[in-house]
């Protein structure tokens, strides 16, 4: 079992959808993916907060066995804040408000401790920061990012320097198009394949997900959640439990790519379950493996 | 095995595609049903055409096995015409004229020899035509209807009385998602199988489709496509190669239904590589049956 690395954003998020509103809860990307990924494995969150940021969140991540080592405090800055707001169609939100605050000053350094970490996972930031970041890593086995569409339109001579440094790349089809500038699925996939990651992983919210490789594709649709009360975190967890799991998965067996992205994606399915992380914490690796059961009997034929 | 008994549209249509132009080719539901469900077993079609509709067209469905027998000729009147456009994202199309011609004059009777036919699809139409044909059926084994947005709009009262005696209902989801209101999709599809048929299948285009049966749910990611050259009959075409394939197992295995939705999607995939009918007439079943090992490959974990 290795450890995994993960840099991303811990924030305060304000979110509302059309059933409630959850004020202030602990959000970002690098804490959804931390927490996903502690169902599998050991790992090493790098990132930044403010000193607003309290002591409580910090020991629920060691508790956790997340190792916050890499976590800076700022404290005379305020932690990154967004509020925003889903429509009736879940798959739809709207940003409200979002201050990156003590983001500014994120100048990430690995700790000593974490340069050997085997696994690493660049949570969607700026391919700048990303490629800074892969840098200070000695000798990764497996190198993945995430990536959105801000970057693709503003730093795209940046996140084509860092794309054939990647094992692995996840995006959103839409963003898959944007960086393509191809509208069919599968072969927008493919020409990012081409432009440096040996995998693609193209998400499609509630429609599910593909991987992209040499051999061709593999298809996996979402798990049928019926009851979505917040949709944040969704990627972000998708990327913990996926990572989380071949990190832990040592036997070299074929298809752990494969039943990685089917764990992410059940990851994901529970995260929505609840506001923010509420819903995650709660979770067990029984009650996931149950699912991932479930899963595959809603898919044979 | 069983013969299949389907009754819709048969038309010409113009089609215009990001890449090109195919102007009045046959098409309409019962033709693209017919011949996808050809694959499989013996169709008996249902329908209606003007003095316009050439004799080699006709021909053509008697070669295939195709019987004609129920498709009426009014010498005096036009076959149904459509002319669309599909934008580039071909997920988008717009109908640029609509004249249905002889299809006013429909009154739908079964010949005597089509009635005791077991296996009954009542495609897009007016809920009264599809309870009228239904009607003169005797004691089908399985009876499944496929409706739109239109009709859920402007005859919900006509429609609800068909549902309860249906087996099975085909719609998009969109139209789920306006038959019951609601915005999770499972939830939808578990609420039409509410309103009356044991089975409800909610395609979702590229995305493929899903099953809600009182067993729980069956999920299937499209075939992906690299080559969509025209998507016109894409639905109907899913819908034939389904009913064709449960027709013609008579094995009574469980799972038909699962493999019946997987055949329609491989037959759709096929469908959509041409215009119009032309590339789903060069399919073979060989070349079908290759395809859903192909896929059955790709959603393996």
């Amino acid at each position: 079992m290795s450890s995994v690395l993960v840099i991303g954003t811990v924030a305060h998020d304000t979110i509302l959808t059309p059933t409630g509103e959850a004020p202030l809860v602990l959000g970002g990307s690098a804490t959804y993916f931390s927490w996903a990924a502690s169902y599998f494995t050991k790992v090493n969150l790098v990132g930044i907060v403010g000193g607003d940021f309290p002591q409580e969140h910090r020991q629920m991540f060691t508790d956790r066995g997340i190792d916050t080592t890499g976590l800076i405090t700022k404290p005379n800055s305020k932690t990154m804040f967004w509020r925003g707001r889903y429509f009736d169609d879940m798959n739809q939100r709207e940003t409200l408000e979002f201050s990156p605050n003590v983001l500014t000053e994120f100048d990430p350094q690995l700790p000593a401790e974490y340069r050997k970490v085997p696994y690493v996972f660049l949570a969607n930031t700026h391919p700048k920061l990303q490629l800074q970041v892969l840098e200070q890593a000695e000798k990764p086995e497996l190198v993945v990012a995430d990536t959105m569409d801000h970057w693709i339109n503003n730093t795209r001579e940046d996140l084509l320097q860092l794309l054939p440094k990647l094992d692995g790349l996840v995006l959103n089809d839409g963003e898959a198009k944007l960086l393509t500038g191809e509208q069919n699925l599968i072969r927008a996939g493919e020409k990012v394949r081409e432009m440096g990651p040996s995998f693609v992983i193209v998400k499609k919210g509630e429609h599910g997900s593909y991987l992209v490789t040499k051999d061709g594709p593999f298809l996996l649709p979402g798990f049928p959640t019926k009851t979505v009360v917040d949709p944040t975190g969704a990627g972000d967890s998708f990327a913990g439990g996926m990572m989380g799991y071949l990190a832990s998965d040592t036997s070299g067996a074929p298809g752990s790519l494969r039943r990685a992205i089917a764990y992410g994606s059940i990851i994901a399915s529970v995260t929505v379950e609840g506001f923010g992380l509420s819903r995650l914490r709660q979770a067990n690796r029984a009650e996931i493996n149950h699912r991932l059961e479930e899963y595959r009997s809603m898919l044979a034929f």
